[in-house]
Order: structure tokens, then sequence, then C-alpha cells
């Protein structure tokens, strides 16, 4: 028997057939390139049947399907909202993909939800039943299991941790996407560091030679490994927002272990002691000392693993 | 039959025999006095064992004990930390009470669990699933309800929102008691006062006729009452980082319900609606209006409550 994950991201759609116990068998991407609202989701159906399909030719019949979505999961409706596929603001997912495969359970979470299940499946947090996924990529959220289940909240709306207040007095920069992502995200570094390089007329390092508009947190890391001043202070104040963030998640959820990941995670793994450095200093004394906070080790495919055993949860129930 | 509800406070026993449906049919408070380590156990057994006695005599038998400490319970050594009770680092309390009445169920929690736990049983938060109690007193705690469940974390000390790190960058004031507690505990607003008045010279109102040193919340929410504007800078502030806390536990857990409680909520309940406005600023702008904000109904009597309300969930397993 097998299991089909399906991570479902802004650019593309990751599938990948998994054994049991969670090696895998086969993986695909197909990139989205212009599609949008419905045909993102029919690429996801027909996806799903051609695996369906050739898995039992090759009789190793697939049992069950998870799907992670970049956005929420509303688990009493099966609509997914995703804001950066036009068109899903409350896409009925669960019901087009029911269409298409009948007979087998198919079951759908956001992807926080889905790192952090990946990570207890075949990752970093095997074992735990108190463990956070920070993903800090173009946004951030956290993924966070308590007691061996994912936190939901009272709207599957649970672990939005980009809007963490973390720097006084509230200003209107925040409203779009929230104080913590607003510094710390990929998008945040890439803004911080244009909002530098227009305040300091005197610099004139590597960043200044890239079209402002074309900065992103990538060129900020790269400038940063090379020693360039501008880039390390966006990096430091970065470190602060992850340290004090972590230290929150410390002392509110007093977790086994914290998970830095997303694609900022990524270049910013180096920067791990620092961060814990900078958490130790806020978190609850105790709290902090049980803690165990290191870097994912599915790194991109943690969102695929948490599928997959998304899938497997669903078939063994 | 009855349940036993013990709420043991800094400086107090408060005592409560409880029906089955949450009436209280007595109730008692003994105050610590100069009692410190064993002597403060030794109160409680005896208080229990007498309530146990006189109850059996009536016809209207205990058969079960809940008993809420103001520090942490370790579920797997029935040892207590209670910070404000001289010798109760890791004190034997669970050991100490069986040893008295070994025939009925005997629990203890934090009071920060026991809080929610009263809330939902006859509280403000009745019929929840997921809600929190944000405790402001002379220091601050969370007691956080998921899916039915008090959070514990991986060594019972979820919940402690008053290390929550909310105005960088880190000063050493906050290394006794954390960022938060540090400004908006009742000890916090009168540290700040304190402060305030030795810098601001040019003040001559109300707070300026107390000796600095006896100034407490009590006094500052008075001289704001009366419109002082130096009292009004500090309970200005505290509503920022209230508002920022509720909202950090909204964008977090997606809950139903947030209660303000403790003694500073008390005072402060008229400045709620203010609260609410700070956090709609910083909150996931969906989950905030999926919440419900206000004031404990059980005031003081949370704790009690929520004893008795360990006493019957544990009676009833």
């Amino acid at each position: 028997m097998a299991l089909l994950g399906i991570d479902l991201g802004g650019t593309k759609v990751a599938s990948a057939v998994f054994t049991e116990n969670g090696s895998i068998i086969e993986k695909n991407i197909t990139f989205l390139g212009n599609r949008k609202g419905a045909d993102v989701g029919r690429l996801i159906s027909e996806k799903i049947c051609e695996l369906l399909d050739s898995r039992e030719h090759e009789g190793t019949e697939i049992k069950s399907v998870g799907i992670s979505v970049p956005g929420i999961s509303h688990s009493d409706s099966g609509t997914v909202w995703a804001p950066n596929i036009p068109g899903w603001e409350e896409y009925p997912l669960l019901a087009e993909v029911k269409a298409v495969c009948s007979k087998i359970p198919v079951n759908i979470d956001s992807d926080r939800a889905c790192y952090i299940m990946g990570e207890v499946w075949q990752g970093n947090a095997r074992g735990c039943r108190n463990a956070i996924f920070l993903a800090v990529g173009t946004g951030i959220g956290a993924g966070i299991l308590i007691d061996g289940e994912v936190l939901r909240g009272s709207h599957d709306i649970a672990g939005a941790i980009g809007w963490m207040a973390l720097n006084r007095p509230f200003r209107d920069e925040y409203l779009s996407c929230g104080c913590f992502e607003h510094y710390a995200s990929g998008a945040g570094i890439a803004k911080t560091t244009r909002t530098y390089l227009n305040e300091d007329i005197t610099y004139s390092g590597d960043l200044r030679k890239i079209p402002v508009e074309k900065i992103t947190s990538h060129e900020v890391f790269s400038a940063f490994e090379q020693g360039d001043h501008l880039a390390a202070t966006v990096i430091r104040q970065c470190v602060e927002f992850w340290g004090m963030a972590v230290a929150n998640l410390v002392s509110l959820f007093n977790p086994e272990k914290i998970i830095l990941g997303g694609g900022v995670f990524g270049p910013a793994i180096s920067l791990i002691p620092a961060i814990k450095e900078e958490a130790s200093r806020w978190a609850q004394p105790v709290s902090i000392r049980q803690v165990n906070i290191g870097a994912s080790s599915l790194a991109g495919d943690a969102g695929i693993y948490g599928a997959g055993y998304l899938a497997l949860k669903n078939w063994q129930e």
C-alpha cells in the first residue's frame, strides 16, 4: 500500500508517493505558471488521478491522500483560503478532489500544520508531543503541536504568528501583514533593506549596485556573508525579532522543541546560535532550558512529508 | 455528595464545599499569617480533614478534593513550586494531603489552570472549548484552554505570559520577572509610577503625597480615576501592553474568549474597551473578530471554582 502527499505552494505543486514508513517512492513537481483559481484545483485533481492510476497498475495501491495548502484549510466546510493563489478565497478544494477520488480518504491541512506534522513523522521532531515549527519565508506562520495534536483554534486560524506584536508603538506599516512579519519575514528583510538604502545616502556597498526594487532577502544574505555593514544591521535586527518570537513561544507553550524552517532558514541557519542567545534573555528562564531549538531536517520537503503523514493518520483512523 | 475546592494564595487559604452542579454549600478563609514551608502544608491538610469530618457528620460526603496553588504543580512528582510561600521550592503537597485523605481522589493544579477551569465551569467561559484567562495581579500568568483541555507544555510550565517580550531592546529590569510583567502587572504599575515620580520633578499631584515606597497599583488607579496625569500616563502604557498581549494570544491561539481577571481587573475592568481597541490594531484581523474579550464573572473566586471543578473532573474519571 502507498500514501499520496500533495504540497501546493505559491508557484508549484509537489506530489510524493510514500510507503507507510515514510520512504518516498516517487516525487514530482509541476509549476503553476499562469494558472489561477479553478485551474489550480484542476491541476491538483489531475495529478491525483494520474498517480492513483499509475500506482494501481504497478500494484502499490494508494490508500489515502493528504494535501498541504499555503493558507487556511477550513475543516468544517472543506474550503481553502490561499492568499497567493488568485481566486482561492473560499475555494471548494475538498469537494473537487473528492469528485475524482471518492473511494479513499482525502484530507487537507494548512502548510504550517503540515510542516510540524512532517517533522514529527520524519524530521527533527520525531518522538515529540509538544513542538513548534516556525516557518519564515515570504510570510511567517507557526505549526504548533500540543500533546500530539496540531493547535487549530476556534476557527482553524491558530498559529498566525506573523501578527505578533513585538515593537511598540503601533505603526501603519504593520496593517497589511503584522508587526513580526513586517520586520522579519523574507519580504520584511527586503523591505527593511530598501528603507535603509533610501535613508543612508553615504552607503556605497554591494547592495547599492542592485536596482532597489529587485532586492530580495537572498541579496541581503549574500551581502551579509560578505561582511556588508548595512546588511548586517538588517540581519541583526531580524535576529532580535526572531529571538523575541522564539522566547514568546517558549514562555507560552513550554515546548520540547522549536524548529526554524521556511525559505529564510535556509541562509539564516547559521544565525540559530545568535537567535537562541537572544531568546534566552527574554524567555521564562526554566522553560528556555527545557527546549531544544534547531533547524528543520526536511528543509523544503517538510510540507510534503506533512501531507504524507496527514494521509497516513487519516487512513489509520 | 459534595466536592472540596481549596485555593491557596500568597496570604490565605480559601476552601469551599461544592455541590456537583457548582453551588457553594460552605466557604471558609484562613489567613496564613507568618506560616511558611511545612506549616502551610499542615494548615491545608488540617482544613481538609476538618471539612471531610464535618461533612460526613452532616451526611453530604466529600468525594474528591481539588487544590489550586499559586505557582507550578508538577503532575509527575506531585510537588509544588510556589515563589510566594517560603520553603515551597519542591514541596511534596500531594503526598502530604494524600496521607490524611487516602480514600478519595486529590488533585493539585496551578492557579492559572484553575482560573480558566473555574470560568469554564461556572463563569464567563461556560461552553467554551478554546478560551484564555489572562490573570493580572502582583504577577501575570495565563490559563489556556485548548479543545477543552488546559495547556500544560512539556514540563507543566506553559502560560508564563509575564515573560512575553513586547518592548525591545532587552533591558536588565526584565531579568527578574519578564518584560510584560515588568510593565503591566500590579507590581509593575507601582514600579513604573515610582520611576516616573523620580523623573518628573515638576509633578505635584496626589501621588506625591504618598511615601514613594508605599505606592501600590491601588493608589495609582485611585489617582487615575481622579484625573491625575502621571497616573494616566502609567495606565495608558499598561493598556498598550495589555492590548499587545491580548493581540498575541488572539493571533497564536484563535480562541473563542479571552477573560481578563486577577486583582488588577478589578479597577482595570473599565479599561477593557480601550484594551480591545489596542488589541484590534495588532492582532490577526480575522481572528480578532472571532474572539470575545471580557472580564471574569467570578472575580476573586475563579481559583476556588477551578479547584472545585478539578475535584469534579477527577471524581468523574
